[in-house]
C-alpha cells in the first residue's frame, strides 16, 4: 500500500501528452494547442476605422469638404486633400491619406460640409495595420488551452487548421455479475450498473468522446481476453470492479497474464483503497474499485489528471484550495480520506452518507476535502485544503 | 444610456425558465433537473455486503462452519444457525438469517471450519437495506444540476428519464459586408469573421448544441427578413454588428419592424456599449456589438445569464470574486470596464491589448476585472472584484 501522494508522483512520472494532429479549429474546443501559431496576416490587415464618422487629414480647422465615402468592406482608396473628408464606418479601411476619424457624434453637416465641433487628436479613432499583431509574430504559444476566445481569435486571423494534443481513446470495463442495466427489473441480488454511466459522462466533460464500454463476465478467461483486445484499440482502460480479494476478483491476474506492469496497487486512503495503475508500452490501465464513490474519487485524484496530462494540459491536477471546517472532522482511519463536502465562502461542511457505495453525497458536492492520513481531526475553524471539483 | 447594474436587473426580471421535456438520464449532463425525482427503490435493494468475508450470525466465537457460500448477484437467501458462516463477497446479498460480515483478512479456514481471529462488532459490514436511501424518498430535487455524479446517482437507483429544463435554440445572425470567412483570400478591407465561431463555441461549453448560424447582407429589408425566420425558430437571436450609428446599421430598425420590444440600449460600459436587449412574446434578442472583444464580454455579462435562467440554473452568473491590482489600474472613461485579466492567487493583472477590436487578451485571459464607472484607479494592492471566466 503506497501514500496518496507517491501514487500522484507515480502517475505524474508515468504519463507522456499524446501525438499530436492538425485539426479544423472549429474542432479543438477546449483541446491543448501543439504548437506555436504564427500570424499569417497583418491584424487589422489595413489601417481601419474603429468609429462611425469622417476620415481626415489632421488639422484644427473646423470644417471639411466632404469628398466620397467608403463603406466597411470597400478596398478603394480615395485620396483626400487638406481640408477634404471621407465619410467613413465602423471597421472600414481609412484613406492612406487620412490619419484620422472624427466620431459622428461630434459633428454636423451643412450643405455636403462637415463642420466638427470637437477635433480630436492626430490618429484618434484609426487602427494602424498589424496594431493588435504583425504578420510573423506568434499568436499562441504552444500548449494554450483553445477556449472559445483563442479560436475565435485564430479564425480572425484567417486560420483554419491547428495542431493539437489528440484526445485518448478510453475504455471501460465494467465487471460484476450482479450489475444490471438501468430500465431491467431487479431479481434479489442485483443492483443498478451505473460506474459506466458516471464515467463515460466525466469523459464527455473533458471532451472524451472516443468512449467504448464494454461489460465482462467475473471469469479469468473472459476478463484477460477483454482486456487484451481494449489494450489494442484504446490509448487508456478504465476496469470497473473486480480488483480486490475475493474468489471472483480475476482483474489483477486477467491483468499480469496481459504483461501489463503494476506500478501501483492499493492506496491508503478512503474511498478507493484498492486502486490499480499499471502500463503496457504506451498504454496505460487503472483498475478501479467498483464502489460507485470510490471509482469516482480514484477518478477525479488520478485518472483525469493522467488524462490530462496526455491532453497537453499545462494544470493536470484539479484545483486545490484552502477551506476552514465549519465543525470538527475526524480521522480514525489513518488513511487520506476524500470526504464528499460543500465549500461556501470559503467554509467547507462534509455531507452525510459518505459511504463508498453511496453516490448520493456526490451527487450534490462541490468538493472533496482532503483530510491526511497523520491527522485525526481537523478543529472547527482550522483551515485544510479541498479539491474543487468540476 | 443604463447602467450595467440596471441592465443585469432587466434581464433577470425578463428572462424565464425554459419548458420541460422528459430525456434519458444518459442525455441530460450540465442540464437541470425540473422535478423531484423520488426514488423508485431501497438502496441498496436488499441486506448487503460490503467486504469479501463470512456472514455469521453474531457472536464472541471464533469457529464457525462453512455452510455455503453467496456470489454477488446470487438471489437465493440461505438460512444459517448459530455458529455456521457463509463464505460471502463485496456487493452479494447477505443472508436474512446473518447479521454480521468477518472481512476475509481476519479469518483462516481449517477443513471447512472458519476460524475467526477478530470477531468485528454486530452489524459490521453490512449494508442495511435502504441504508443510502429508501423507495419513495427524494433522491435528488428541482433545481440540482445534473452532473455526472447526479446522473450516476440516479442511474444507480433504476431511473431512465427524468424532466430536465429545455435547452434553448439559438440563433446567430452576423451582420457586416466586410466580414470574410477563414480560409478565403481576404481583398483590401476585409476582416475574417470569427464572431460566429467565438459565440457558438461558448455556447456549446454551455451544452447548447443547437446553434443556426446566418449571414446578413447590411440592407434593412434583407435584415428584416432574417430577423423574423429566426424570431420563429429560435428562443434566443443574437445579432452581432449592425447596431451602432451607421448610416449601414439597419438592425435597430429592422427589429423595430419585426415588433421586438426594446428593452434596453446602449449601457454604460467599456467594451460593449452599443449592446441592444428585446423580447417578442417568449424570444428574446440581443444585439451585440460587432467587435469581437465587445461581442464577448457582452456575451460574458448579459447572453450567458440569460441562458442559465433559462436553463434553470440558480446560479445565472458567472462567479464574481474579489482580487487585489498587482498594479495601479485606471478608468478615465467614467464607464464600467471590463478589462481582460489574469488572476493568479487572488492578484490581479491587466493584460496587454483591452481595445474592442482584439481577441489577443481574451485567448488567454481567466477573468474580467470589473473597475466601477465612477472609480477612476484601483491602486495597487486595493481589492476589487473580477468575473470568473469559464
Amino acid at each position: 500500500m503506497i501514500a496518496v501522494k507517491n501514487a500522484i508522483q507515480i502517475i505524474e512520472s508515468t504519463i507522456r501528452s499524446q501525438k499530436v494532429h492538425s485539426k479544423k479549429v472549429v474542432k479543438v474546443l477546449n483541446q491543448v494547442l501543439a504548437e506555436d501559431i504564427v500570424s499569417p496576416i497583418d491584424m487589422p490587415p489595413f489601417k481601419q476605422s474603429s468609429m462611425d464618422g469622417y476620415a481626415i487629414i489632421h488639422s484644427e480647422e473646423g470644417q471639411y469638404q466632404i469628398t466620397g465615402e467608403v463603406q466597411a468592406g470597400a478596398s478603394k482608396d480615395l485620396t483626400l486633400k487638406q481640408g477634404e473628408a471621407v465619410r467613413i464606418f465602423t471597421g472600414a479601411r481609412v484613406p492612406e491619406s487620412a490619419d484620422t476619424v472624427v466620431m459622428q457624434e461630434h459633428t454636423s453637416v451643412e450643405k455636403n460640409v462637415l463642420i466638427v465641433e470637437e477635433v480630436p487628436k492626430k490618429g484618434s479613432n484609426v487602427r494602424p495595420q498589424g496594431e493588435q499583431i504583425k504578420k510573423g509574430e506568434v499568436a499562441l504559444q504552444k500548449g494554450t488551452l483553445l477556449k472559445q476566445a483563442a479560436i475565435g481569435f485564430l479564425a480572425g486571423l484567417g486560420i483554419e487548421e491547428v495542431k493539437v494534443f489528440n484526445l485518448p481513446k478510453v475504455s471501460i470495463l465494467i465487471t460484476g455479475n450482479e450489475l444490471q442495466p438501468p430500465g431491467k427489473k431487479l431479481k434479489k441480488g442485483q443492483v443498478y450498473e451505473s460506474n459506466s454511466i458516471t464515467l463515460k459522462l466525466a469523459l464527455k466533460n473533458l471532451g472524451i468522446n472516443k468512449v467504448t464500454v464494454e461489460h465482462v463476465k467475473d471469469k479469468l478467461g473472459a476478463t484477460t481476453k477483454v482486456i487484451k483486445k481494449h489494450l489494442r484499440q484504446a490509448d487508456v482502460v478504465l476496469i470497473s470492479g473486480g480488483i480486490s480479494v475475493g474468489d471472483h476478483d480475476f482483474v489483477k491476474e486477467a491483468l499480469e497474464r496481459n504483461k501489463v506492469e503494476e506500478l501501483f496497487y492499493k492506496v491508503n486512503q478512503k474511498p478507493g483503497k484498492p486502486l490499480w495503475f499499471g502500463k503496457k508500452d504506451e498504454k496505460v490501465v487503472f483498475a478501479l474499485p467498483g464502489n460507485p464513490a470510490s471509482s469516482l474519487t480514484c477518478f477525479y485524484v488520478y485518472v483525469l489528471p493522467a488524462l490530462k496530462r496526455m491532453m497537453g494540459h499545462r494544470d493536470m491536477h484539479l484545483p486545490r484550495k484552502t477551506a476552514t471546517a465549519s465543525e470538527d472532522i475526524r480521522n480514525k482511519h489513518r488513511k487520506d480520506l476524500f470526504l464528499k463536502g460543500i465549500v461556501n465562502d470559503g467554509k467547507a461542511k462534509v455531507l452525510i452518507g459518505q459511504a463508498s457505495s453511496m453516490l448520493r453525497s456526490f451527487a450534490i458536492c462541490n468538493a472533496l476535502l482532503m483530510i491526511p492520513a497523520d491527522q485525526e481531526v481537523v478543529k472547527q475553524g482550522e483551515a485544510f485544503q479541498y479539491i474543487q471539483l468540476p
